[in-house]
């Protein structure tokens, strides 16, 4: 009833946005059917901005309130409202996944190259962010690829002996590259009966369904704007809170949403967020919202009550970072390209990083540009708060990065003492430095806790990393590996075959 | 003061929904008291549509609007509002917990068999829900009783050994049997003086409180509808949101909550549910809600904009689930009978499948019942997904269905392989396979990471199935275990007595 | 949109909420550059109910509903609403941070006893409250102080052996001192360059940024009400809101907010809390809210449609908490004092209890007091609850107290073991009994667990205490530990050096 209530009242007072929609021909086809089919699909759509808005009259608006960046749209694409064949038909030569339906050459996948058509600088800036290479970067890395290897393969006992299978594209597809983005392939063609009872052919796509921000796409484009900006709504006030973030930030290995929530910032937008407005562009600060979310600092474009730019709206992300503290054993400057499977380290491995922490400095940004960056991020702390407060969160954030990396090489010594001392095999023996027991542990301490540690640091939400899987954890691994290391050399280290000695 | 205008406005365009109620007398008894004693309680009541509604005028509504179920309700309960005395009153001969208080024979613990008299459709299929019969699918298979001693007895380390306690039954009551529903007995009446200074007597129960979803209550009947519809609102809000379910589906062993919360679905219910209608029968895809919640795939009766009904509404729930894919060792097709305890697998143990993995065919469901099952639950999917997408995401989740079985079943030969080398203690010495640390580890891998890693897949939160407490942690997991007999068997494999060997 | 239609409508209803602030000259002299220069914090002080009232106009409502408990206040103070210049300009000289700006003695830090000049009753009783004492309460007890240690400090792996270093000042203040407090101290004063351009002095603060719940301010007060009043904004909705508590109470060692999050009354504050009213003073239980958040039970001031007071507002807190149930090795009467650093044990070590479980009784609170704070406690149950389902509840969670506290009891006799046969080093090693792996497994046996499991008795979250971080892992750990002092002892019970035995 008080959605009732409000609709009524919001028809009286803003008659222009309920009027009846500028729909194209093709879409109004495509709605003849699909109003019906997945109509739930087609709903979203109708609340969107899409829906109700055509390219020509988004670029009326003044630079800040735009959300269009184009700044010619096609007339044919200018005039209508965004609906479904706007961008469902739009470069069918490019796409491999397009078909002949009804009439219309349709493809299934809407990717970043469609739609640059109205959002150019989104898509430029987000070809430099390092999600939009999540595929390769983890696919051309051969020793994420050991590591993915190790997590999602069957693992059979044998003879006394473990085995690790590969895993299957499936598996794949519902584990890491659910994330990262799969490649979308055609496999081929099929004729099916549809619902509405007639015979029709459909491409078959391999890697589907999927909305990983590094997808690769059947026209070759990677990434994928519905990520975030969710289909078929793309509701800028889903894409600005932290729960769309945290469909893939909220594990061990990047728990920056379940760190957010215990942060006073997050504490905020829980308790008060709800009278906020996340559909204003620019967003403005202490009117639109009175406390971050992921967006305002790391995306948003963010003014002050007086129109005063406090940060460029950017899909790049990284320009305001001017470290990377998850996902690799250190902590380090930012990598200069958003493509990280060309890194090497001095040992010529992918890793921006010796196992002992130096960093391969040729990949990564220099001191200057670091500077550069966390002036453009400290911009946004400032809107809030003091000079003093800034700088004081920052000398610790920055010392946390340094003792969370001594704790790394600290437990990096020791598992090269075990490989060292062949209790585990690594890098010497061409095995796998991740398959063991006791190398998940060693993976454990850098990919979860440093990590957990670094970004709880960076967004104040602090209590997570005493006891949540930070630093108590950090304490606890590396006691435990030394107590197993203790144990292997005592009984001899070399103790593979299961079976009691004195039945060999 | 938002309330308050909303309220105001509220009363001008609906005033039928603020008239007086109209209570039986009996009811209008109950509150010359209860207005002021757990006043709470009463307010709670007072919000719910029990309060503001006749079942006579509930009867009016068409088929898909009506929230009661009988054709016909006793006329004396038919034309007032549902109060107090309504319920507490019913069927007094058949609770053993009834009582005479002011001149009624009034019982505490209301109970389906008391719903049934307006809901008896819903009370039918709960009890086909193996929920209904949770209690016993718990106390009556000797293995989970076992499971349930090793987790709730306080254990004694004592001369070297460990002993395990039997758990009392308030630990029972405050453990495993608050969500699966305690056993509430009648321990006798006492006399207590009351806060209005009167001395009255009461009945005592034991297991009390409780709301348990399968409750042994005072009429003997199975469950407590308060479990999900919270008194004494009672409200179709609360049950279509998730936090209802996360009472009870949140831990490792069916993190359901945390799954949804990183799915889309999940996102989209975070970021704009707020914006939904949760009250509407039927519940309409795409106009009342854009994503589903627990209840829009396992529960509700949705419909689409056309009045086309997608789901019928059912208690039994797993009338639209093909698989069980939690609680136990291996994932398999549903049981046939809700009650679970009368499951033998060829062995004569109380499981469904074999400790390799092999159904215990007789107990489940077949393979055309679970096809149909499995199109019933597509529906839902289909009403906001074309069919490619459906068909790639089911063929994902039933690859990870038999990859996870397949980790367990390695898991479980390295188990036998310990149990084989008396390593540990297992079926064959008649010991608890509960109760040391290794078998801790093995029920581990089942109950918490195939388990996770499933339920991920099937609701799209895969997130959660990579490193929150998926596939990172079976892969270390059986390592660990693999890494313990190793070391065990080094060391000869029967260290039991805590004492220095040269102690001995 | 909506938020226009309200505020419009809302203007229209409530227009003296809306007339202009009166301000201070010397407020308005801070807003003629501070309304530009971290403009969020002047917004959010916009919000707030300071920028809208004068303590003269706050001191004109009824006792029950008065926010203020002075009952005078200096009238230079009591006819401006209470701007930047009333709080940041009191007290000057007592406060170490007081500086020259712009002609006014200013302090960064605004501290409880600058709050109490309208605020006297709260910081009496917050003074009596543990968390007032945080800060010392850690850092003035050996035990926890090497337990900070071995949680803070890098350990450093040299020629096979551990070493531990000293954590430095920033590395507490980004760990445990975050939540209870830093000592804040002025280092010196320092000239800067401004954003508005001229140079100007300020002091330069350690320990800054901090609103820990004990920190220790520049004026030698203890305790931020910022903490949970959060500024600039103060609302009371926020600090009603359980994700105020969860900033500090969340992880493994206090996990009451995940506890309280699969509770019912979780459930239905996250379900409709949304229809509460979260600023009404006092707060009326059915009315106002429907189901407690942590602030209802805990601390605010609660009464009855009737107008009944059902509690008094506190701010002492543990003066409605007959148990300590957290943070220590064994569950116990609340102490005395809220300065728990003058407590010691039969052994004389600084604990509340003998490692045994006997408590240290003259430093805690005797029977009868715990029973007058059971019954302040249990009217806040009563207003929603029989005394019946009171009553079972408290026998629950008593029951559980004694169990989870005798599950430490075995584990510790396993620890004592373990020092006894110098498979680790404890106390008369003189030794930290935190710093080995086995001696962490002890510590969160207690601190994680048996702490984990009391809480979600106590509210009820009892889904969390089976398997999320309770019951399941207090049996599967301390079976751990004894298969870890199992196998200590079969290799010999002194491995300490790493390296292979036949390479020594």
């Amino acid at each position: 009833m008080r959605i009732v209530l409000l609709t009524a009242a919001l028809v009286l007072l803003f008659p222009s946005h309920f009027r009846a929609a500028q729909l194209s021909d093709a879409t109004g086809e495509c709605l003849d059917c699909h109003g019906n089919i997945a109509s739930g699909m087609v709903a979203a759509w109708r609340h969107s901005r899409h829906a109700k808005t055509s390219p020509q009259e988004a670029m009326k608006k003044t630079k800040l309130e735009r959300r269009i960046s184009a700044s010619t749209v096609p007339k044919a694409l200018a005039q209508n409202n965004v609906g479904c064949a706007e961008c469902h038909t739009l470069n069918p030569e490019k796409h491999s996944d397009t078909f002949e339906h009804n009439g219309y050459q349709v493809h299934i996948v809407v990717t970043p190259e469609d739609c640059v058509t109205c959002h150019p600088v989104e898509r430029k800036n987000y070809g430099k962010n390092l999600m939009s290479h999540a595929y390769g970067n983890l696919v051309n890395n051969t020793l994420y690829q050991d590591l993915v290897r190790t997590i999602n393969g069957v693992q059979v006992f044998d003879a006394g002996q473990m085995e690790l299978q590969n895993p299957s594209p499936e598996t794949n597809a519902d584990s890491c590259l659910s994330c990262h983005g799969t490649r979308i392939g055609v496999k081929g063609f099929e004729t099916r009966e549809t619902v509405i009872g007639e015979e029709m052919e459909f491409p078959v796509l391999s890697g589907w369904p999927n909305v990983g921000v590094g997808r690769i796409n059947p026209d070759g484009s990677k990434g994928s704007c519905t990520s975030c900006h969710t289909s078929h709504r793309f509701s800028i006030e889903m894409a600005r809170k932290p729960h769309t973030c945290s469909q893939c930030h909220k594990g061990p290995d990047v728990p920056i949403y379940k760190i957010y929530q215990v942060s006073k910032h997050g504490n905020i937008y829980a308790s008060i967020g709800h009278k906020w407005n996340f559909e204003e562009v620019p967003w403005t600060v202490g009117k639109d919202f009175t406390a971050p979310t992921c967006a305002a600092c790391h995306v948003s474009l963010v003014v002050t009550e007086e129109g005063d730019v406090v940060a460029e709206r950017t899909h790049q992300m990284n320009n305001r970072l001017p470290w990377r503290i998850f996902g690799l054993i250190y902590s380090h400057a930012h990598p200069r390209s958003p493509d990280t499977s060309v890194i090497r380290n001095r040992a010529g491995l992918p890793l921006p990083t010796d196992l002992g922490g130096d960093p391969a400095s040729n990949y990564l940004i220099d001191n200057q540009e670091q500077q550069t960056r966390r002036k453009t991020l400290q911009q946004v702390c400032l809107s809030c708060h003091t000079s003093q407060w800034v700088d004081g969160h920052w000398a610790r954030f920055e010392n946390t990065i340094k003792t969370t990396n001594e704790m790394t090489a600290s437990t990096t010594k020791l598992i090269l003492k075990a490989w060292e001392e062949e209790a585990a095999k690594g890098l010497a023996a061409n095995d796998s430095i991740f398959n063991e027991a006791i190398e998940k542990k060693w993976a454990e301490q850098w990919l979860f806790f440093a990590n957990s540690t670094r970004m709880s640091s960076a967004m104040l939400g602090t209590d997570y990393a005493v006891f949540d899987n930070g630093r108590w954890y950090m304490a606890k691994n590396i006691q435990e590996i030394y107590d197993w290391l203790k144990m292997m050399l005592a009984v001899g280290g070399e103790i593979s075959p299961v079976a009691k000695p004195n039945k060999q």
